[in-house]
């Protein structure tokens, strides 16, 4: 078999060949949040059944308000800040890891001065995110502190 | 469904309720590895296709030298060090990003005077390593550079 082996070396958190990518084209419910894709979308990464990404959330900006049936493996590797996940918000610090279940409701905050940068490694074949209009909000989310906390 | 999610926060490479466990109990060519899992073998996180792993090598130790039809996905998150694979041996420092392609022999070593610590994600289900003996490694490893580097 061929070895596809293959080092990204990084610098300052880019990473060899790796472009910063648009997060989303086709929602507009975030802000000022990157998409580097690591590992696994490349022609020869295809015996990966995974992806490995890096966002990047600029201060005050926060990722797409959504859930999905795919679960997320995150591990924070920049700074800090808080995600939303279901109905409770939890501060996030270095090397924290956060597992975001089937379902579950989740955004990611850089809203501790700081940029917020994290791994995400997804399943390489997954259901499509949906947005939650504002009667599901208001079924899924009963805390106030939450309710606040979300951006659309 | 039922919200599954967590956070495990992390305090100087140690988190939440995750033990430190033995490297490998079936094989020990390796050295001063510790390996804690982080998300993926738990009962409540069965949703996940893949495991997310971290490994910390302690300076001058090493991990078992193998090869696999599983791939690995890694990205440094300490210190820095080198890594064997395939013919080649690279260094490796903060952030840089490791695709382990299947069938590569491979081997990292915390050899740059401090710890190397790395996230590896593996599939949930994936097939045992192989261990070279000396006639395979002769067919697999030409290069001077590697041979000298590589340690059983």
């Amino acid at each position: 078999m061929k070895n596809q082996s293959k080092i990204l070396h990084s610098d300052n958190y880019h990473w060899d060949t790796v472009p910063r990518k648009v997060y989303k084209t086709d929602t507009n419910n975030f802000k000022d949040i990157s998409r580097y894709s690591l590992l696994g979308e490349q022609e020869d990464e295809q015996a990966l059944n995974f992806q490995m990404r890096y966002f990047e959330i600029e201060p005050g900006g926060y990722s797409s308000l959504e859930y999905h049936r795919h679960p997320h493996s995150v591990i924070i590797i920049r700074g800090s800040g808080s995600v939303v996940l279901g109905d409770e918000v939890h501060p996030l610090h270095l090397h924290d890891v956060v597992f975001v279940s089937p379902e579950t409701l989740h955004q990611f905050h850089a809203d501790n001065g700081e940029k917020l940068g994290f791994i995400c490694i997804v399943d390489r074949y997954r259901d499509r995110p949906t947005i939650p209009d504002e009667h599901e909000l208001e079924e899924k989310v009963k805390t106030a502190q939450t309710r606040e906390k979300i951006r659309r």
